[in-house]
C-alpha cells in the first residue's frame, strides 16, 4: 500500500516547510500530477484520513487526476480545498534557484508553486494534522479537496470534484481556499467573494475603399470608436457593500492594414469586464448589447459575440464564518485583515454552490513569475493561522 | 539610328488603338522600361521630335528611365505629361485576357495600364502627331514629359525630370496630364487639382497589467478612444470654392494582446488626412497637434509622428485655359465635363510649380485591377479632343 515510504520518513510531515519543499520538488505543471498528490494522499493517509484519487476526463483536454480525503464521519464539515498543479516556469534560464529545487535561502522558500499555491497548502495540511494529532476525538470532520487543474482549463478539476462528492452524499460546511489572497504582508487580506468576467468580441463591419475617395468607403474604425466610447462613457454601476464598481477593459483592438491609402474592411476589438454582485452575465450582455445598438444606430454595422463563461460574481456575507478567519488572522499577526472580493477569478466560484467559502493563504507578490517564491516565516504563521481556525470552528461546533 | 524599324512599320503612330496595343505589349512594371519609352522615343523622332532619354539614380531606388521631347523651337510650350510604367499583374490567373496581350474583344481594349495611362499617352501622342502633320508651321512647340516612374517611389521620375528640363533652359506654358480622370463616361470629369495628403502615426502609452486590477494598469485603448474620437469630432474645415471638405481616415489601429485579462501597455494608429487648399502640411499637422494636446490633457501619454510629404493641396485656378480643355471634351462628347479636385494625388502636384496643369484622360474604373481595359471608343474619342484642344490652343497663340 505504501509506495513512497521513504519520502515520508525523510521529513516531519506536521512541518510545513520540508511539506512545501516536498512538494515544490514535484514537477506538478498542469496536467502533470508530478507525484505531488501521491505525496499528499500518504501523508493523509497515514493519519487516518480516507483518501480517495478520482482522476476525470472529457474531450478534448487531457485527464486529469484529483484528490478528495476526509476524517471524521459527522458534521460540521470543515473543507480545506486547493491545488498541486502549477503554471509552467517559463524562460528557465531566469530563474536565480532551480525552479523545482525548494532551496532556501535568506529566509526564502523559492520554486515554482511556493506561493501559488504549494505552500499555502502545505501550511493547512500541517495545520489540520497538528490539529488532529492534538484533538483525535474533536466533533466533525476535516475534508481535503485538492486539484490538479486550477491553472489549466479547469474542466476536470474542481467542478467535477465538487460534483463527484456530492453524488456520493458528502455534504459541506465551510471551506477555506487556500490561494495567495495577500498583496504584501499576512495580515493584509481575505477574500470573501469575486467578481465574474465576461468577455466580449465586437466586429464592425465597413466597406474597403480608397482614402482619396472616403464617399465609396466606410471606416469601421470610425464605427469602432463611437461603439468603443459609448460602451466607456457610463459606469457599469457605482459598486455594492463588498465590490468595487464593474470595470470594462478593452484588451485589444486591431485592424492590420498596412496600407495608408486603404480605408480598411473591418476592425477588431476585445474587452473583458469584471462585473460584481449587480450582474448575472446574462444581464450584463444584455446591457452591454443595449448601449451597442443605442451607439450604432442604423449607421454602425456590428457583431458582439460573448464567450460563454462560469465566472459568476459571488460574495460569502460576512458574519460568523468569516469574522472567525478574520479573528484568527488578527491574532497571529496583529492585524485584523480586510475583507476584499478584489482580483481575478478563483475555484472559489465553483465551491461557493456547495457552501461559504472563503480565501486566505499566503502573499502572492511572486506568483506566475520567474524566481517564485515564499517567506518561510509566513509558512509558519499561516499554519498557526490554519490551527487556530480550526480550533475555534470545532470549538464552536462542540459548544452547538 | 532606328533600332526596331520592324515595330515602326507594323502600325499606323497615328491610330490611337494600334499604338495603345504596342505599348500594352511592353512589360513596363515599375522600373522596368519594358520597351515602351523606346518605342514612344522613335515615333516622335520619326516625326521631326528631339527625343532625349535621362535615367535618373538615388540611392536605395532602382534607376529609372524618362523621356522628354519636343518639336518646336518657340513659345507657347504646350506640354503632354504622362507615364508609361503600369503596376503588376497581381494574380496572373485571375485574367481573363493576357495582361501584355493588348487583345479587343467586344470593344474593350485589355491589359495592363490600358486605362492608366498608356491608352491616355498613346490618344495623346497620336494626336499630336496628327496635328503636326496637319500643321507643320503652327506656332508654339508641343513637349512631352513621360517618367517611368510614377507607380513606383516616384523619386527619379517626374521631380527629376522637371528639374532636369528647368536646368536646361525649358519653359513651359500650360500642361495636360493624362491619367484617367473619368468615373464613367469620357465626359465626366477634368481634375483642375489635387488634394494633398498627411499621413500620421499615433502611438498611446498605458502601463500593462492584469484586467483584475486594473487601478495597477492603465490601458492606453482608453486614451486612443479619446484621442481619436476628438481628431474626429470637429470637421477639418467646410471645405472652398473647388475643393470638398478635408478628410481624416483612420486606416489601422492595433494592440496585439492575445491575452483577454491583460491590459496591454501601448495602442498604435495610422491616419492619413486628403486635405484641401485651406491648408499646407505645416499647418495641418500643428492643428492635429493641438486637438491631440487638448484631449489628451494630462492623462494620456501619446506621441504623434508625421511622415515627410511632398502632396500639398494644389489648384488651377479656373480660367481660359481650364475652359479651352472643358470646351474642348464638351464639343466632342455633348457634355460638360465638371472641374474637380477628388481622388488621390498625382504627379500633377509636381507638374503645378512649373505651369498650370490639368487632369484629364479616359475612364478609370478598371486601373490597377485585374482585367484592366479601356473602350476602343474611347481612345478614339481622347484622340479628337486633344486634337481639338491643341488646335484651340495653338489657333489662340498664333492670334497672340
Amino acid at each position: 500500500m505504501d509506495t513512497q515510504p521513504r519520502d515520508l520518513l525523510a521529513f516531519d510531515p506536521l512541518d510545513p516547510v520540508a511539506l512545501t519543499q516536498a512538494l515544490v520538488r514535484c514537477p506538478s505543471v498542469t496536467p502533470a500530477e508530478g507525484g505531488a498528490l501521491g505525496l499528499i494522499a500518504e501523508l493523509l493517509a497515514a493519519e487516518g484520513f480516507t483518501v480517495e484519487r478520482p482522476v476525470f476526463s472529457a474531450a478534448g483536454t487531457p485527464d486529469v487526476e484529483n484528490l478528495y480525503a476526509r476524517i471524521g464521519r459527522e458534521g460540521p464539515v470543515f473543507v480545506i480545498a486547493g491545488h498541486t498543479d502549477v503554471v509552467p516556469v517559463g524562460d528557465a534560464g531566469a530563474w536565480t534557484r532551480a525552479p523545482f529545487g525548494g532551496t532556501i535561502s535568506d529566509g526564502m522558500l523559492h520554486g515554482r508553486g511556493a506561493c501559488d499555491m504549494k505552500g499555502g497548502l502545505a501550511a493547512m495540511i500541517a495545520a489540520a494534522l497538528r490539529f488532529r494529532r492534538e484533538n483525535p476525538d474533536a466533533p466533525g470532520s476535516i475534508a481535503f479537496l485538492i486539484t490538479g487543474d486550477e491553472e489549466g482549463p479547469a474542466v476536470n478539476g474542481t467542478v467535477k470534484l465538487l460534483e463527484w462528492a456530492h453524488a456520493r452524499g458528502e455534504r459541506f460546511d465551510h471551506c477555506l481556499l487556500g490561494e495567495p489572497t495577500n498583496p504584501a504582508t499576512m495580515s493584509d487580506m481575505i477574500k470573501i467573494g469575486r467578481r465574474g468576467s465576461l468577455t466580449g468580441r465586437l466586429t464592425v463591419h465597413g466597406k474597403q475603399g480608397h482614402v482619396g475617395y472616403p464617399h465609396l468607403a466606410e471606416n469601421p474604425i470610425r464605427g469602432m470608436v463611437r461603439l468603443l466610447a459609448a460602451l466607456e462613457a457610463t459606469a457599469l454601476d457605482k459598486g455594492t457593500a463588498h465590490f468595487d464598481p464593474s470595470n470594462l477593459e478593452v484588451t485589444t483592438l486591431d485592424v492590420g492594414n498596412p496600407a495608408t491609402n486603404v480605408v480598411p474592411a473591418q476592425a477588431r476589438a476585445v474587452f473583458n469586464i469584471r462585473f460584481n454582485d449587480v450582474w448575472t452575465p446574462e444581464t450584463l450582455a444584455a446591457e452591454i448589447e443595449r448601449r451597442l445598438r443605442e451607439a450604432a444606430g442604423n449607421s454602425v454595422r456590428y457583431e458582439i459575440v460573448f464567450e460563454p463563461t462560469n465566472a459568476v460574481a459571488f460574495l460569502t456575507e460576512p458574519g460568523p464564518f468569516v469574522a472567525m478567519v478574520a479573528d484568527a488572522v488578527e491574532a497571529e499577526t496583529g492585524r485584523r485583515p480586510a475583507l476584499s472580493t478584489t482580483g481575478g477569478t478563483s475555484d472559489a466560484r465553483f465551491i461557493k454552490s456547495y457552501c461559504p467559502v472563503v480565501e486566505y493563504g499566503v502573499v502572492g507578490q511572486t506568483m506566475h513569475q520567474v524566481d517564485e517564491r515564499v517567506a518561510v516565516a509566513d509558512l509558519l504563521t499561516l499554519e498557526a493561522i490554519t490551527h487556530r481556525l480550526l480550533t475555534s470552528y470545532f470549538a464552536a461546533a462542540g459548544a452547538d
